[in-house]
């Protein structure tokens, strides 16, 4: 180990010796790293959150490793910008040459709120949704970007409703959409988020009274839904939205009757 | 490998060096064992799970360390044994001189099966509960055991039903209680937890017919009870079952108009 | 509400109705059914275990749902079944006539063990893996099976043994491998297994003893691996198992020196 | 709408009628709240991160429901103040008369980031903590307050090092410290956190350079700890910080040679 000990002055680099196993690595990189994020809202003013980030590269057959602590200095630089989709993808593009790769990764999961008026009352509260962002780029292509967002909603049975005296069982449902966007990325989220939730048999709330109580169990009663028709209803929304070149629906009903889900999903 | 072994007559016990700090462990050990368990039933048949262990004990102020692999031999040792908390008890208790310890703790979490018949179709089905029994063992006491099921449960607000024309949100729940057995420990639990289930709005089935559905919500519509009600009319019950001597019931739903849940805990 | 009370002998069949938006569904279930599952070993012996099943089918654009308590009829059916993935295709297979449909899914995602031996010693004791099965059937073509298995192992990081004077930071490591495999489906799952342990600086046990740990502790520093050789040198290893027709391997590295991972893939 | 919210005058108030079951419940509310919340810094800067909240309060026994809206007013009220201890305690002292309660909890767990300074190349990055504040508000009492920090660290283990030609098995081990803190409450958090991690084989960075990573993989091999050692030498140096007047210590191992932890808990 004598050798290893002189070398302190010139630490052996061995992430940068060759590699003859002539295996290319489609990604790696930093995955599970928990750090701030701020997202530019529609109004221009930044939301501070907390996000899961994974950061990866794609690695040529003929290196041995990359460099891991590139990919965590990417992210403190970056710390304090105020994120769009567009600054998203420049981050994933500047990561390029900082790793000396070709390709690469960037994906940030992380919670996003909306300030929500209550249907009769109108008293304001949070409600709070989980966004991912998506980022691949590519030399000599344009950047890939991905929006995925889980919203939680109500959804009452049809079935239920239509076989029985009075009531009906209803529960929370969570609808995930994963949409590829085509440059430039300007979809508005709470809009987006908005469209969605008017598919659902009702959508939630944070703070409600007693009077919108009232209205979202008669609305949902009103609109009774399948996860079938959810997935459906969503699907033909989502399609709709301008800039939205693919598409991946899926609802998930956490069944009141049951202690299991009914799942559904559509792409296009 | 020889030679490895050879080496072993010699090898420090670090472990059981003695230890100047003067503080004693309450408890060390090992967890998040993941160890199949035989759990025998009522019919006297042992029903196969996978059980989440955690095998810990106090460690006297002056020893430094406890030896973690007679625990994983403890859980070896007793791997085809059908348990009954009986039983538990006595693994807790020939754990002591094992670990040359005056205190030992052993729980073990693990999913639990009951063959359900559909109300109005008679079709049978599982339905999963899960488990956790929690033994202690003391030098010249009687060993402690306790039990804990978390049973899934649909709830129906009681304040949505009568401030609505029609309708009334609902969602499933999880009734979760904990309850210290007086020896000798001999709840039946199938029967324990029909007689939870019997305080919900309306208990949950794997499988369900039409002809069920429309029992379940028109059940559940008839029987309307908010978190407070779950608990107290569990803890209730809970209370007169013989052999309790104390008990802790906490009841969570997970609101199908909101983003969050409601929740309650009595304890007696 | 009257002309549905009246209707009770002949329930409406909501479900079976006419659906006019035009557009199918990929996949449409149930998911999160915790239920028991039997697989069968290579001893011919059938090992319980606890399965986290999904069950899906496709649904034409001119349906309005499917019956979804097909799918959990279907988990009963096969419930005392042994099953082998010869065995989990047919169940996908006769899915498709009970459900009315063209393809269908199943994934069951279950604890494995394998009883190991350590490495000096040679006491026995259990090891525990996750491993999943995924069947896709569709009608006139042959049932597609794929096997994922995730295998915690020991990984040294090399950089830390070349730069440091002594000691090298290890950690526990997930190598998870997923594998299409050509009919007849007749991987040797704790052969499949040993394969990939031996790609890693050093295999886990359940209990090892003092020899054992020295022994662990030796192997782990003579074999240094980066997250990258741990994908790599598993890539090459499924790709010569027979039987697999593509794979994809991962490895994530739950670092001891940072609070985040590092994280490989290659696709084959 | 104007009808509906006009019927709001004459709803019923199911909530506030008579309870015949003469049982109280120690805590009702809301939980799994997922909100912003702004924590203030020693520098007087307010941090911003995302806590899932719980809100409870006592209901006395002869009251059938507490008032679960009024939780999410108390969380929307406070949402943009710099939250400290002592703001923390007035918010759930100033819940008591909003509940109409005598005895009212509040828990928020949130993610907490410190700058922190590689130990030789001078980098700077953030590393995250797992933070939860717990206030307990009783009339006529001062309020309680409990810090809980979990500090993921390195461990070396001392008989791997001692038993081993060369080498040692280490890993990521959280060490979970629970603090009830006298009036008045001024623990600086990030000096408290540092003490925690001075206590291990090593503390860790989220960017580390070559020359860093050599100083932490020598670092933890000349301090090997067992979780035991561990959970003493933090009881120790959290019994002597100013205002803790009990502890309690845990330590959990993610062993790198096992597939499950080694686990120690001290309580003081």
């Amino acid at each position: 180990m004598n050798s290893v000990s002189d070398s302190a002055v010139a630490m052996p680099d061995v992430q940068s010796s060759f590699d003859t196993r002539r295996l290319p690595i489609q990604r790696v990189g930093v995955r599970g790293v928990r750090h701030p994020m701020l997202v530019m809202g529609a109004d221009g003013e930044a939301m501070p959150t907390i996000a899961d980030w994974e950061l990866t590269v794609a690695l040529p057959a003929e290196e041995k490793g990359t460099h891991m602590s590139r990919f965590v200095a990417q992210l403190e630089h970056y710390r304090r910008r105020s994120m769009t989709p567009a600054l998203f993808c420049e981050m994933a593009e500047t990561m390029l040459p900082l790793l000396n790769a070709q390709q690469g990764d960037i994906t940030a999961a992380f919670p996003y709120f909306i300030d929500k008026v209550a249907p009769v009352s109108g008293v304001s509260s949070l409600m709070d949704y989980q966004v991912q962002w998506k980022a691949r780029a590519c030399e000599n292509e344009e950047t890939w970007f991905e929006l995925t967002v889980v919203v939680p909603v109500t959804s009452l049975c049809p079935c239920s409703k239509a076989i029985s005296e009075y009531g009906a069982h209803n529960q929370r449902s969570h609808v995930t959409v994963s949409a590829v966007l085509q440059q430039p990325v300007s979809i508005d989220l709470p809009t987006f988020i908005a469209r969605i939730e008017n598919q659902a048999s009702c959508e939630l709330w944070g703070l409600l009274k007693r009077s919108d109580e009232k209205y979202v169990t008669e609305r949902a009663y009103d609109n009774p839904k399948f996860v079938e028709d959810l997935v459906r209803d969503v699907a033909m929304t989502v399609k709709n939205v301008e800039g939205v070149s693919s598409f991946r629906v899926e609802a998930e009903n956490f069944e009141s009757i049951h202690n299991h889900s009914a799942y559904a999903v559509v792409e296009g």
